[in-house]
């Protein structure tokens, strides 16, 4: 099939989503009216032996899957024969990266400077960002041609107020950087974005619960504060993360070297959380069809409404009043019993859903005697990294030259 | 001065709440309906150089205070003789003690065995404990002749909902005792008890803020949740504790050997929370003098606010109401600006403060339009261990014959 020509102004913009564990990819044509998903897909677990990535051509329909097995190849490597393959050419690349940390408020064009800056973050961030500063180098070099932008999961709670930014902790740390960045960021954008103005006024909570979970408080869209902090693993129970712990817990764990520094991050990493009070799974899909006949199981789950239960109390005593809540995020726009055992003895805060809309996923699950309007809405991230990215890229005035090929020095 | 003759169930106890930089103690005379306070005092830093046992005498008015330089002298042999000195002979002693772990619901009478069972509790409390284990053993040579018991800070919490003592971390970790515990149970305990029935009804958060800070979420005086977790490092921000926090924070101030986990436990213990922020004190007294013109200070106590204020929140947010709130410890008591500033914002929640009786310090410091009825009321720890050991060691029916003698074998 031949790519349809485009406008001058359309580009196709592929985003990319490289986690610890899995890639997520898009493509999408983006113009200054036009918005079009071409293609989607990803490779599931990256650790896994024979893994394929699975790419779902939109362009025709029905839609058409194709797998395309790494063999010996890079995901990058394979990625971009793929696209070839499907005759799905490519203007720019936007990744979306964990953390941005203080210096970086706002989507960015990748340079040899920009990636020296980023590498800094390392500390800040050793489990994602060598692999996110691998992928980009991999495509500059197959693709010198194309402007590539970096799309950072904390610019959107940079301008909390600096209370919420402060950890408890001496004051030079903060200075330092160890601070709460908040993570996500895309997914809160991508929500405000779909309300509009209209439907993100007032005090609003967006729950954010997939395998990673967090939750934000906003004010007319703006960023009030949120559950996670420093790193991905604080604030609300997730899948295999515990969220905020007392660190007394942590130092009786490391005591007399029981676990090393190193241990203790695998175990928080990925052996808490639900996964670690079920032993079972950190998969709320599982955990629910297990409960009835697993303690364990069970467990989990409350644990996980119960937590997440506190934190929309936490958020809401800091906005003062509440008149909208979110949920998104696989187990958010899935899980209608967590949803509903969330909210279940909220009423104080206003919060009222309706049993039928919520099993149904209806767009609205509040009842309409509801103060609080209780909303379900798909976050998509990766729009919001083809729009940044076009913004960067292709917005009027910028220049459109092709980068400058980067350096390799420092930065590896 | 002679010691007055004591009616048969007259007894006198001498309570110690033995804290790792602080010595208070307090001798109680106990019958079946009279209680009376007949000294109390401490040695304010057991680290500092000189120190000395401070004692007020108040079987007289005016009351006598009393200076006893410790010399070479350990504090219990210091506070026995000068015990001695003014002729309070002594029929008991009562111990409050941090951590009873798992094991421990209930105050108990001291014996080889129990001294065998609360060693076991070391790797828990290695800060408090063993200075309490010498404690008892240094008073069980000396006064051979009497009745010693331990009343727990955790004892109060140990029947708390499963879900709020569950972390949540890998399942065995739970199993071996890495659970939620809670403490100032002995303070929340006094408050419920002061209450009474009546007052203690409905739904209720006691916040406990002093150099420790913890709040406790009550339904009809009974436990159901908790800040601090499993040690008292969590919660809350504290005087010179975080509480909790982002794991990752830890991990990232380990790693590399940045920190030994030693000396984390340090900057965690004794340099966060008021005075990590603050870069200046630990003392909230302090702070709000000088934040008018530091703006360290001024972030310290702003955060100390605004990290109580998510507490209270998340407690309401899993009684579903609040009924009552009460404020207690050296700033819950004293501090009317903090109490003012932890309710602002609050209204949703049905907490509405009169300004003149807060500033006052009355006992009611709510308006009579709020919801919520807010009281500020002393919390009287040993005076609860005082009634505890009066009840293990003297109760109708209790063997009173001396205990037997301490064998010195396993525990240290």
């Amino acid at each position: 099939m031949t790519a349809p020509k485009l406008t001058p102004d359309r580009q196709r913009i592929l985003c990319i989503d490289l986690g610890s564990s899995s890639l997520k990819i898009a493509v999408y044509e983006l113009g200054a009216d036009y918005e079009q998903r071409l293609v989607d897909g990803g490779i599931d677990r990256l650790d896994a032996a024979g893994k394929t990535l699975n790419l779902t051509d939109r362009r025709q329909s029905p839609a058409r899957e194709r797998r395309y097995p790494l063999g010996g190849g890079t995901p990058m490597a394979t990625l971009l024969a793929a696209l070839a393959d499907l005759d799905v050419p490519i203007d720019a690349v936007g990744h979306r990266v964990l953390h941005g940390g203080a210096a970086h408020e706002e989507p960015a064009r990748v340079s040899t400077d920009f990636l020296a800056s980023l590498a800094q973050l390392l500390p800040f961030d050793p489990l994602h960002l060598p692999g996110a500063l691998a992928a980009i180098r991999e495509i500059a070099a197959a693709l010198p041609q194309i402007g590539q932008v970096v799309c950072f999961d904390t610019s959107f709670h940079h301008r909390m107020p600096a209370v919420a930014q402060r950890l408890p902790l001496p004051r030079e740390l903060f200075a330092e950087g160890v601070r709460r960045y908040g993570f996500h960021g895309l997914s809160y954008e991508s929500i405000v974005s779909e309300l509009g103005p209209a439907g993100a006024h007032g005090a609003m909570i967006v729950a954010h619960l997939g395998s990673g979970a967090s939750l934000a408080a906003m004010r007319n869209g703006k960023p009030v504060d949120t559950t996670m902090g420093f790193s991905a693993l604080g604030g609300v129970m997730m899948a295999t993360r515990p969220g905020d712990l007392d660190p007394g817990a942590l130092l009786y764990l490391l005591r007399g070297g029981r676990y090393t520094p190193k241990e203790l991050d695998t175990v928080l990493s990925q052996h808490s959380g639900l996964l670690g009070v079920s032993q079972l799974s950190g998969d709320m899909r599982t955990l629910l069809d297990k409960r009835p006949t697993d303690a364990a199981a069970a467990d989990a789950v409350e644990l996980f409404v119960y937590i997440a239960k506190k934190h929309i109390g936490a958020l809401v005593a800091i906005l003062g009043r509440l008149d909208t809540l979110v949920f998104t995020g696989g187990i958010g726009e899935r899980s209608a019993p967590v949803r509903a055992e969330i909210c279940a003895g909220l009423e104080h805060l206003g919060i009222e859903l309706n049993a039928e809309r919520n099993a149904a996923g209806e767009g609205i699950i509040s009842a309409d005697s509801s103060h609080v309007i209780v909303r379900v809405i798909a976050a998509n991230e990766n729009l919001m990294v083809a729009r940044h990215t076009y913004a960067v890229l292709f917005a009027p005035g910028v220049d459109r030259a092709p980068p400058p090929a980067l350096a390799n020095a420092a930065v590896s």
